[in-house]
């Protein structure tokens, strides 16, 4: 294999997967009208796709009370996250760590330099008050996101607000990933959208892919009042980036606006049962407030769930984070059951062949 | 509209079209194999993408008669000159004029400076041996296209081993764009796949988007023996940008090997006709080797055809060309009767309102 390495979830193409717990989507999968969208689009598909996305821009302007030329849309919110550090170009950027691995990497392919903000384990991986002081008129750029990916950690909405008012005085970037924050526990689910200001040097992030079960598909979005950021942006990139398919897609899934509501009822009563089921297995378990939980201390524990069909997501590659550090998605109970008993056998030295 | 003004043809979106000339696509559109693909994907795109293209890459392999790893896939043809670019980051590029304006908009983004190589109208636009002497050690790269796009005129079989001679001596990196080779004319067909040698600085672009009517799923692909090359292009974007439905449907498309030999057979007969009958109502109308033909000398066609609901591509603001350039791609025979009767409408000055 000569292209790169991938390190992350979701690659259920070269493991033998019977279950998934590696991908951090929507347990409940693609909602039918979305599946209906995809299918119809197929008649359309020899046409190029709309390269403003203008039909699915007016309907997220709408959803967050921004004007149309406030969003720019993406292939995958993975995307975004590379044509941001193209327009940027920013030279130092702050970086907390462990969180999503693409960010480094678009970042060392435009020669950026990440100063790596380490989040501590003993204080669950939050972002502290700290911070604060990290950001000064040096630093490009402040990449963050909350919920934390692969930690499930949210950014304290009071200490947001305090670095969205520090990264204004010293003129810093802040790109924040808000990707999980449909699928956000309610006391914790906090967004910056409504507090962008004309012009700031703000961008927020978002994302179909988890919350709709359209990882397959690739939509995700950027949402900035800062019109030359999203011009530069959008010249960073092909005019056709976004496909028909998945404008379509998107547009069925703004239809479905219980479908994030229903997940998340779902995560309410499967969280406490992962957390209390892993807990009695004596394994450390970190409380997330998205759709995934990190564990920890259990060595070989990826392996061997492999060995019976099942994928976790291995974080020992996560700047930050150390071999036996292990995400699981919360799914549906069966699933999350069938996942502890696995699990229970590991612990149990069951070993299978 | 704060996000850039695109150029390109087939925006039948901001416009009311019954009749879209102005996309190079097959015009027999989508075949029902993808379509049918397309629709079965809607069941797994809960799921990641595969970001190796695995089984589209073992196909594309098989059919070049090159290893798997000589294969990257792309968000369309599109994607890949974007990441050519940012992978190689040439400083000073050749590139011959007029010619497909992505490689111009992705040569700003890595902040490349042009060196435009005029290609004369009174040669028909074609790229002649001087472009020998214009290759010096002090280019880093040359970006080729054949059949040129919107020309539609193909390099000289004989002449393109030389510039592939040529570039080798001078250690300049060869972009070469065959977009429109599956649908070019037999005798003008002409790849370089099969001359490419171990480790060398050429890259090969081929698409599903024009000769499978996928457009509007994106997909495209690289072929190179450079793995340096590969890897770091791989690198240059994330992970899974290429779609589950766009992997599939290529997958179909791959199965449906008469589709651009039926397309091939239609365009020898209609543009034959097309010729006469635009020669015969006095429009200067340039061969085209693929499927579409550059007309000149008409003042407002295309405004007065968008009146009639026909698009046709303007190509006044191509580097080379001048206003009253346009491009028509070779549809159906039925299409050419309706773009024909409409022609000699506005040609009669018959006006709509």
């Amino acid at each position: 294999m000569i292209l790169k390495n991938y390190v992350h979830g979701g690659d259920v193409y070269q493991n033998r997967v019977t279950l998934d717990f590696s991908a951090n989507v929507n347990p409940y999968g693609t909602p039918e009208p979305v599946k209906a969208a995809i299918r119809a689009a197929a008649e359309e598909v020899d046409r190029y796709p709309d390269p403003y996305c203008t039909a699915l821009r007016a309907r997220l302007s709408a959803l967050h009370g921004v004007s149309p030329d406030e969003i720019l849309c993406g292939n995958g919110a993975a995307e975004l996250i590379f044509s941001f550090v193209q327009a940027v170009r920013p030279k130092r950027v702050l970086l907390p760590v462990p969180s999503f691995a693409e960010y480094e990497t678009a970042l060392r392919c435009a020669d950026a330099t990440p100063a790596f903000y380490p989040l501590a384990r003993e204080n669950g991986f939050a972002v502290a008050e700290e911070i604060l002081g990290a950001i000064t008129k040096d630093t490009d750029a402040l990449l963050l996101c909350s919920p934390n990916n692969p930690t499930g950690r949210s950014v304290d909405s009071a200490l947001l607000l305090r670095i969205l008012d520090r990264c204004r005085e010293t003129g810093t970037w802040l790109f924040l990933d808000e990707c999980f924050q449909d699928l956000c526990d309610a006391d914790k689910a906090f967004s910056l959208v409504d507090r962008l200001t004309e012009g700031d040097r703000v961008l927020i992030l978002r994302a179909f892919t988890k919350t709709y079960g359209m990882a397959g598909v690739r939509l995700g979005y950027a949402v900035s009042k800062n019109g030359d950021l999203l011009r530069s942006m959008s010249e960073a990139v092909q005019p056709w980036n976004v496909s028909t398919v998945a404008q379509k897609a998107g547009l069925a899934a703004l239809d479905c606006p219980d479908w994030a509501q229903k997940a998340r009822a779902l995560f309410g009563t499967e969280k406490a049962y992962l957390l209390q089921a892993l807990r009695a297995l004596g394994i450390s378990v970190l409380y997330g407030d998205a759709n995934y939980l990190l564990l920890s201390g259990v060595p070989g524990l990826y392996e061997k769930l492999l060995a019976r069909g099942i994928l976790v997501r291995s974080c020992g590659n996560y700047r930050g984070l150390v071999p036996g550090d292990v995400r699981i998605a919360v799914r549906t109970h069966a699933e999350n059951e069938a996942l502890i008993a696995a699990i229970t056998e590991v612990l149990h030295g069951q070993d299978r062949h």
